[in-house]
């Protein structure tokens, strides 16, 4: 009997008939002696549609009088989602209450439509707890220090969930969403990819980044940093499949290091497309020239991914990095224009069909060598690597767009994650 | 240059292209410059929605932690067209910004989905306004004691306008809604009904109460209350219509008796179908009779309109009333079965075909021979009265359903308000 956090996606929460099967799932949990603290997202599409009209009625802009209203605004999708489910709850026989973001408080910064959660209040939420009630909780939003309404950004009733929990001290925060759980791979590519039993959160943080979008990437560092375990599991299965079974479902998200010794090497295969590649050749080799690239890029709200440099020679050295295929075109205008003058630079070339696919496993901190079967299978494929970039636990790979398929089947094979057992 | 509070219902604040015609409606009264605060309804359709999705998930019922939610979940609708319409302001270039209930504050009692208003605090608002932004203020809501979101009830969001500007001591409070005023009855049955230019509050909160549904009567009683002059005029005149015209345009709603004394007799005809009229017939002549027929049919929850005791003779009194006529066999049933044995009374008649018709004038006060002229008009065209009840301001027949209009159109005529600069 512990103290639980659900949190329901916009798919989960879509219709009446999918929130009351929410509901029945909340209401058998709180039945089997949990305390029940539930975040829903939006109805699926109705996020899009406030917006929508948002956009109908006024251009985007970047001051904060327009941000402030787009929260106010958005904020209404999971307010009324969560009456509901308090409503469906209450139904189903089981006492429950809604709370806004701004009624707990969850405070945050005043970053409208991005903000950070700074603290947590759950002596309101405790309260009804002990009084027996399920505590439904807006996700997504929050209260900054001036009483008005903050937006956590997309996906960021995943960090609502954790959050709560982290301030909570929450046993486990189950996130409920369309997939059953974390693969060793993306199985539309490989069929044989398999559910991972369980993962470190900064494998999880690693896959999550390089493009398995299964959770919030801001809502895993939560989770790391307040040592919240953490599953994601379907919300399609029955609810009223036995929860014993349903509390081993999925995958689970965990910061214990002695579970993770006994982990396979590797633990997934992750990939991300729509990446493009930008080369600045003949830098000068001197201080300060990655700053002086990036920050221009920076400057202009381009995202960087990998970056990196090599030794010079003959006092030139080339610089490299990958950004969003969508800002190819615009970053190597910025290039051209700003930085290649300025620097006395050669040239920009750049390529915009290239992918990045990695490796991904705590177990590589201890094991030599996975980098280079991570090579040997690619050459064995006849892939070209274009750029390698490494850390603790993770080994990228730039290649050709064409052959990012074929790259991660080779590697799901060659790290034995295709077996039963293995990386879970 | 005042301060002057706008009010726009959920017609005119129905699509994109409506919100910003109110939006240019506001900027231009900004322009010509008077202190804004806007208080929008939910785009129409809204509230219905969401409380169609609270009927599919949760049947009605009767506790508080039930209405609370239904509250929390209404509440979204003009929070989302409250942002709608800042936005929308901010596209034309003029600074606004939106408070929900809560963060006004508006402070108010408990009673979920009817809740009063009991304070407002008109600070933040006010910093608003000294620093150039229009003020957008979400009707139909505020909070709690304890930080519960509650909502007004249906058409709250006039009350909301009305108290805004009490507290904020406006100039006066303009009521946009989709027809352009208060006429002397309804135009679909005399077509020679006419605009009144203004009237008084007591007049209004009669001619609402007897069917006139142009404004909430809470929202008149707390006009008259604070002496907030109140205006009902259309939002489908085109938003650049010239402001001094505009600002003249539908009906005053006013307080100064001074005025009301240059007034007609009669202002307007109102007119209630859907009555039933019940009686009760040789009831014993002694005190408290009344109360124990009323007694039990206000506690089965049925609104009682007119009501008449006349002499009694032989120590036998008949006692009539006027109830909704959906309410009309509840009531015959009631009275059989827990009145009239009780009071030893000798039988319940009554009739579900009838209608009222009422006259009404704050020029009555001081004029005899009204009424008479009422039952002359009415005794012309042969309807037979069944019930007379008079007040101050207003005199009510109820009549045959069926002559309704002929009625109507009668007294219309009678009183001289078919011509022009006449009730007005």
């Amino acid at each position: 009997m512990a103290l639980i956090v659900h949190k329901y996606g916009g798919t989960s929460m879509g219709s009446p008939e999918r929130i009351r099967n929410v509901a029945k799932r909340v209401a058998k949990w709180a039945r089997a002696g949990h305390q029940m603290v539930v975040v829903p997202s939006a109805m699926s599409g109705e996020t899009n549609r406030l917006l929508g009209l948002a956009k109908e009625l006024a251009p985007s802009r970047k001051d904060s009088a327009y941000h402030r209203e787009l929260d106010m605004l958005a904020a209404t999708g999971e307010q009324a989602s969560s009456a509901l489910l308090a409503l469906a709850l209450q139904a189903e026989g089981m006492p429950s209450i809604s709370y806004t973001g701004w009624q707990v408080p969850v405070r945050t910064d005043s970053s409208y439509t991005k903000a950070r959660i700074e603290s947590i209040d759950d002596k309101r939420v405790r309260a009804d707890l002990d009084a027996g009630r399920v505590v439904i909780v807006t996700g997504f939003q929050g209260i900054d220090g001036d009483g008005h309404i903050t937006t956590l950004g997309r996906g960021g009733s995943d960090t609502s969930a954790v959050a709560i929990a982290a301030a909570m001290k929450a046993a486990e925060v189950l996130i409920y969403t369309d997939v059953d759980g974390v693969y060793t791979t993306d199985p539309r590519v490989v069929p044989e990819a398999r559910r991972l039993h369980s993962l470190s959160f900064e494998e999880m943080l690693e896959m999550a980044s390089l493009g398995s979008k299964v959770l919030q990437i801001r809502s895993v560092e939560f989770a790391g940093k307040y040592k919240v375990p953490m599953r994601v599991l379907s919300s399609f299965t029955p609810w009223d499949i036995d929860i014993n079974e349903e509390a081993k479902s999925g995958t689970l998200i965990t910061f214990e290091e002695d579970e993770q010794m006994e982990k396979a090497v590797v633990s997934g295969i992750a990939f991300a497309r729509d990446e493009a590649k930008v080369s600045v050749l003949g830098v000068p080799d001197t201080p300060g020239i990655a700053h002086q690239i990036l920050g221009a890029v920076a400057q202009a709200n381009i995202d960087v991914d990998v970056i990196i440099q090599n030794v010079g020679k003959e006092g030139r050295t080339d610089f490299s990095f990958t950004v969003n295929r969508g800002d190819y075109q615009r970053t190597l205008d910025l290039l051209n224009e700003q930085v290649v003058p300025k620097l006395g630079a050669e040239e920009v070339v750049g390529d915009d069909k290239i992918a990045k696919v990695s490796i991904v496993g705590i177990g590589m901190r201890s094991h030599a060598g996975v980098a280079s079967t991570m090579f040997r299978a690619l050459a064995e494929e006849n892939i070209n690597i274009k750029m390698i970039s490494t850390s603790e636990i993770k080994t990228s790979v730039v290649i050709d767009d064409k052959y990012v398929e074929l790259a991660v089947r080779a590697l799901h094979k060659a790290f034995g994650l295709d077996q039963a057992g293995a990386g879970a």
